[in-house]
């Protein structure tokens, strides 16, 4: 038996293979990468912000030379449409230039300072300054639901480059001709930049061991993923299980829950054409789709009911971006539509297409069947039915975490929305008013991660600006004097940063 | 066989059993104790920063009022000297104060707000503003070397209060009188305050089991730990294994490399009684003891080695901590002592105490036994030769971890103190410049950390205002209304605090 030495893509339509052969790297190509990175690791860590920035913005500009041939190859490796995939290349160049500018801005330094006091008793205060520094290579894991905001050139890898740490991507193998187009243009920018190329590389396969190599391999300081539960949770045991543990960053699943409150129900019309809009937006395959929506039993909830039921029973049979994630979405619905507890809504499936979904139970059956908690990809969700607020906050009370919770009221509905409040906050990253969870904003504020399985690390976010601190640690620097120290913690303050100092912002 | 259900603590000078019984907790207990802090964790999670300020600081003041018989009874449980002890109880009551300071100031909340465009293409603009909420029940291990500063009423439960976190501590079998002392004092406290008691706990035992089950109780969200590496990296697993795995901060630890430069040496003839000092302080039992010292080949060197290995014959011996602690110290510089690649200097060993010890060796030896970088908790240290400022910089690549580095440079001295510095920001928490380790400031800008095995979560410090984040995660808030807004969210900004907006601090 010989090992494969290169593979190919999979159309995503028909599933015949893509012109294009791309080498099955292994645990050697693995080492090669991560000591090359680490070899470069300190030169990039100590680049000027503003060099770092530079190539950031080049990156982008050169996603954006390639972009139709990107959107192209991406649409047939994914089967995601066009216009999608160009909003998401937007949406990664936008990434880009978001970390360009928070570099720039540079409070993701974190600046502290305690000023010394030689008189103090009965031991003099000395002098402190802390600044945050890059941990050094990390190893990102592209997703195959965003083929380019959440891949090679996506926000792992924009926050880990901005942050000053060289970046080894492990491509997903549902789009390896995307990832091989992005990472080009990532080379192209780090030699227009003058720039060692160690700093970035792809790395493709099909084999599960190159993954675990590279989480095991002592070179490589920190660890970016999204994806399932199974897989992510494997390899973060794998980066636990490391003589020297390291930070594994895992986004890995969320069901979303929404919750309708009577009064909404009652003012808007359009819920449930907006809730069957996010659930089947890019095919179900958000991570943060509303995989469950609870309301109390009414009229108006039953009008919701049956208005969701007849517009994905109109809903077209989609193309899911793999045939392993359709497969696995026949099985979870086939069995989901075989229980007599639940009653099911379809629309008839083509070929080799699948159908959307959508169930609807009482919160009795949901609390007897934890395993719907479960999230499955694609374009169903389930609709719980309460009988009485207090069953609502009790459903609310046991669910685990997630990366969003919606919360619809209107104004009679707040004294209840207040209650759900203090517990959404205790079970997702994000909170969303009168909207839906679908569509994440890449700003300062945005925090998309939560308590697990939505995140392995609920203190971090991996979108946004905030994203950067998952490539650095903190250290503190006693009584250096000026020449030693660095330009963020010199007296003169160089960098013009914002600095805490004695616990005020300057 | 009945299982124990009380146990004495044991006087750390002659071996015999201190009065008073303390109960033997077992899985039950933490079950119960768990839930019940799971019970108020929202209560107290929504209580005001000013609120919970002056928990902290009834806290100390109770503290301060017992103050006499705490020392006096950890005096007997630690072998450790009364000055020390009440100096420590200062600084105790010192961080109860900053954590109350780092309350009201409100950075903690970490405001970040983006503000909305509803005519932004192609999407309109959201508002998203984002804080930091409390994890919820935390557990804390004491210290044995600081049963007071890293125990009880210490940093990681005075940063766990702070954040709104209930905590139920695991104190150390050292002190067992003394952690009960300090726990009355915090629930007179909660008392005095009006708030629920279960919002701290003291579990005391003598089995491994006690704190296996509090790191694996489903109720529990985040760990404090300081303590060795063995037993802490067994309880970080543990913490990962769970179904959800939940942040283990554990400071585990560290031998904290110095340099001493051949400027530095020529002009400053205190080095070597204040390097004897610092790692003779508190009996060599702190974890920032300088347990390794590189000094270049020179005359200066030699005078250096030798005036230490003079100042160390007149140490006298000395009581460690626990009988455990001193059968380990013996065990260990024992196998040192009698190995040929290393020159020994000591001084006489009294009955049941301890002698100081300090080795020297080359910088080849070093290199060739890897197992001497592990942490000897007491007072011994080495100093290893280097013939090149080449060697020196080749050790220094190889270190692991620390929780500090140490440079002591003059002016000559600075072309080879910035090579060495750019190699110790990657390896220590705290870099100390012409000064000595041992005594962690506890302020605003401190970092008392590092990589493995200085801290299971190097981006984090247990010392120091900053500590407070481990037991926080952000939440954003899409498109609220006011009303149901947290007061630190709303937009006439009640609790005046700073905040990021649009990038900016406002």
């Amino acid at each position: 038996m010989t090992t494969k030495t290169h593979f190919q893509a999979v159309n995503a339509f028909d599933g015949t293979l893509l012109p294009g052969d791309f080498p099955v790297h292994g645990k050697s190509d693995v080492d090669q990468a991560a000591k090359a990175a680490a070899g470069v690791a300190r030169f990039f860590r100590q680049t000027s912000d503003h060099s770092r920035a530079e190539l950031l913005r080049c990156i982008a500009a050169q996603l954006e030379l390639q972009q139709d041939a990107i959107v192209e190859r991406a649409h047939l490796e994914t089967a995601l449409p066009h216009a999608r995939l160009n909003g998401e290349l937007a949406r990664t160049t936008h990434q880009l230039h978001l970390f360009a500018e928070v570099v720039i801005a540079g409070h993701w330094h974190q600046v502290i300072m305690d000023t010394p006091d030689s008189q103090r008793q009965p031991q003099p205060k000395p002098d402190i300054r802390r600044q945050q520094v890059a941990l050094g290579p990390v190893a990102v894991f592209g997703a195959s639901n965003f083929p380019l905001a959440f891949s090679t050139a996506g926000g792992d890898t924009a926050s880990a480059l901005a942050a000053g740490c060289p970046v080894i991507v492990k491509g997903h193998t549902a789009h390896p001709g995307t990832s091989a187009m992005v990472a080009e243009c990532i080379h192209r920018a780090l030699e227009e930049k003058n720039l060692p190329h160690e700093i970035f590389t792809l790395l493709q396969g099909v084999e599960r061991e190159l993954g675990q190599s590279l989480v095991s391999h002592p070179a490589i300081k920190a660890v970016g993923f999204t994806g399932s539960v199974a897989g992510g949770r494997a390899l973060f045991n794998l980066a636990q299980q490391r003589p020297e543990p390291i930070p594994f960053y895992g986004e890995l699943g969320a069901i979303n829950p929404t919750f309708l409150l009577p009064a909404a129900l009652e003012s808007n019309p359009e819920l449930a054409q907006q809730f069957v809009q996010s659930m089947t937006l890019g095919c179900g395959q958000f991570c943060t789709k509303p995989g469950v929506v609870f309301v109390l039993n009414s009229p108006q909830s039953q009008a919701f009911i049956e208005t969701a039921q007849t517009l994905i029973r109109r809903q077209p049979s989609v193309t899911l971006l793999t045939q392993g994630i359709a497969d696995s979405y026949r099985q979870y619905t086939t069995q989901r539509a075989a229980d007599p507890s639940l009653s099911v809504c379809t629309t008839p499936e083509a070929a080799t297409d699948i159908a959307p979904m959508l169930f609807v139970t009482s919160a009795q059956q949901w609390q007897q069947n934890p395993q719907w908690e479960e999230e499955i990809f694609g374009p169903q969700s389930m609709i719980v039915v309460c009988d009485s607020t207090k069953e609502m906050l009790t459903l609310a009370q046991s669910l685990t975490g997630s990366l969003t919770a919606t919360l619809h009221a209107a104004e009679a509905d707040f004294p209840l929305a207040a209650q759900l409040l203090s517990r959404l906050e205790e079970l997702a990253g994000r909170i969303v008013f009168n909207g839906w969870p679908t569509g994440v904003e890449v700003g300062y504020a945005m925090v998309h991660g939560g308590p697990y399985p939505a995140s392995t690390q609920s203190a971090s976010t991996s979108v946004g600006a905030e994203a950067i601190h998952r490539w650095l640690r903190p250290v503190a620097y006693q009584s250096l004097p000026d020449a030693l120290l660095p330009e963020a913690l010199q007296s003169d303050n160089p960098l013009a940063l914002v600095r805490q100092v004695d616990g005020h912002f300057d």
